[in-house]
């Protein structure tokens, strides 16, 4: 049983995009799990009812196992992300991990500010022992299954300590979210080689050799969307928040370049979408937050309603596998066989 | 009028590839252009005997403006690359290079050991002065016009001054070879906000401003394969050669990838050619290489005679362009402004 903290106001189409999407999860979720609407009660209640009256008129039945958490700030994107804890103790962010530190909710979701939420989750959930920073996890699709790939924008300049904990944590999420079991880890770099790369780089390929994981090596970008090789597919790719926000930016726009591409030459819609629809990443929902001590799971600002019900789904995943537990117990194993 | 250097045993394909290139190179340049395949006249011989007796028949006319020059010594994929030129000073790289160091040739053209590419051309050619490194500059496919990237593999760590050096490098390219002027320069980032990035970056942004270039900041990847947006359109994207490099495999990959998934769901072969002909690499060939005092044009290993051909097309272009030359006025001109 899981209750999913769910911010209503977060998002380029919130509240219209939130609300649905919570109706449309709870529709094919297990009876069991709950969501708990953050935000001002008066707008999601009217948001709620419009969509209950009209193009969601046959998700009445979910309507039960929705709550509403009244939280009137709201957090704008030029927030300065450090303050919003302090500054706008009321707001939906807040309020909503709040209910999580005080074991009153399973997990966070928010379309909104991304940096806000880190700093909402650090401060709110606070980090496992052992880790300096957490790291955002996104889901690459790939040819073979998607790729997990770490830190894709929490951190710009890494060391390597920083990389190992993130294939720690890279490697915990596949095993318990995606149910992979002893999860391949690449390090992204420029060449196979243990010497390719740059200084964080080739220092972090050594210590991953000895941190008790299935390291396979250095990666190269075509293996991102490869999903490695043949003989060596990859689950789990380590680098600094910068590369791998390049490289997600870089994924997301590829998508539409392609299809404006293929429909100028008759392509049809309907051959697009069976055989692009492992590329869209409103399939993959949310990225989850690792490292903090709870499920603190961000979805993108342009989050439509599938892709906020695909954030709830994954939130759901990462209570019912006891993801947090696990990660607090392998750095655990890992701290005292250091 | 421009003589190449074509080293002859260099790629996965040579010399069936190179001697092949060559021909198609010369069939389509100005009568008034040359090559001068470089390699093991044996070997070179009968590869062009082979070629002129079958497939390429109707070449017979391009013969005359193609020299054989010896070269006996051949460079592994696995030699040291700062090794060749003493070690191998009688291989196609060395040769080819120091023909164009005595004046004897305008460019010169590998698709081997990139490695040893960039170590030969720096002792051979050696760089232009007030800068510290060479960079690769590769075109991206995009949306909108080809984006120059650069460093796109040639330099791991990047110090901000080094950032500064290839955007110069990339806007004197991008107006002598592909005649656009005043390029748009932006600096590949994770936000547009200048105090976005990681601590290269933002000195780099700091000393971009005052460049004297046409500098519109930070550029995000989504910008790589849309060409920029509408109203801010991106000619010259600047990086580090580690975030270079994984990106450029990246886009390597994508392509097949699509392919595959889209022949699956029955778009047609004639479709994908005509949709996608604009993100095949070997259309633009090959990547130039920076900085030294010459032309110096880098080959993906596994280049068909049709990138052989484009890559030469490309140094022919360089030498017209007079790139080298606007290269070292331009330098010379910024540092007596600094």
């Amino acid at each position: 049983m899981a209750r999913i903290a769910l911010d209503a106001m977060g998002g380029d189409f919130a509240p219209q995009a939130t609300v649905a999407g919570a109706l449309l999860a709870l529709a094919e979720l297990d009876p069991a799990h709950s969501i708990q609407l953050v935000g001002s009660t008066a707008v999601v209640e009217a948001q709620l009812r419009a969509l209950l009256d009209g193009e969601l008129s046959s998700h009445a039945a979910q309507r039960d196992r929705l709550a509403i958490v009244e939280a009137p700030d709201v957090i704008e994107m030029t927030d300065k992300p450090s303050a919003v804890v302090r500054g706008k103790p009321n707001s939906s962010m807040a309020v909503g991990l709040r209910l999580q530190a005080d074991g009153q909710s399973d997990a966070f979701v928010s379309a909104g500010n991304t940096g806000a939420q880190m700093a909402a989750s650090m401060v709110l959930l606070r980090l496992h022992a052992g880790l300096d920073r957490p790291a955002i996890v996104t889901l690459f699709p790939s040819a073979r299954k998607p790729v997990a790939v770490l830190d894709s924008g929490a951190n710009v300049d890494c060391s390597p300590e920083e990389l190992v904990q993130f294939a720690r944590l890279g490697a915990t999420y596949v095993e318990c979210v995606l149910a992979r079991p002893n999860p391949a880890v690449g390090l992204l770099s420029i060449g196979e080689e243990p010497e390719k790369g740059n200084a964080v780089t080739k220092e972090a390929h050594a210590l991953l050799q000895s941190a008790g994981l299935n390291f396979i090596g250095n990666v190269e970008g075509r293996d991102l969307p490869a999903g490695g090789t043949e003989s060596h597919p990859v689950d789990v790719v380590v680098c600094d928040g910068f590369v791998g926000n390049v490289v997600l930016k870089f994924y997301e726009a590829i998508a539409p370049l392609m299809i404006g591409t293929l429909r100028n030459i008759g392509v049809t819609a309907e051959q697009l979408e069976a055989g692009l629809k492992h590329l869209d990443y409103s399939e993959y929902g949310g990225a989850p937050l690792l490292g903090v001590k709870g499920v603190s799971i961000i979805s993108h600002g342009k989050s439509s309603p599938r892709a906020i019900k695909n954030a709830v789904k994954v939130a759901v995943q990462a209570v019912v596998s006891g993801m947090n537990e696990q990660i607090g117990a392998r750095l655990a194993a890992a701290e005292s066989a250091a």
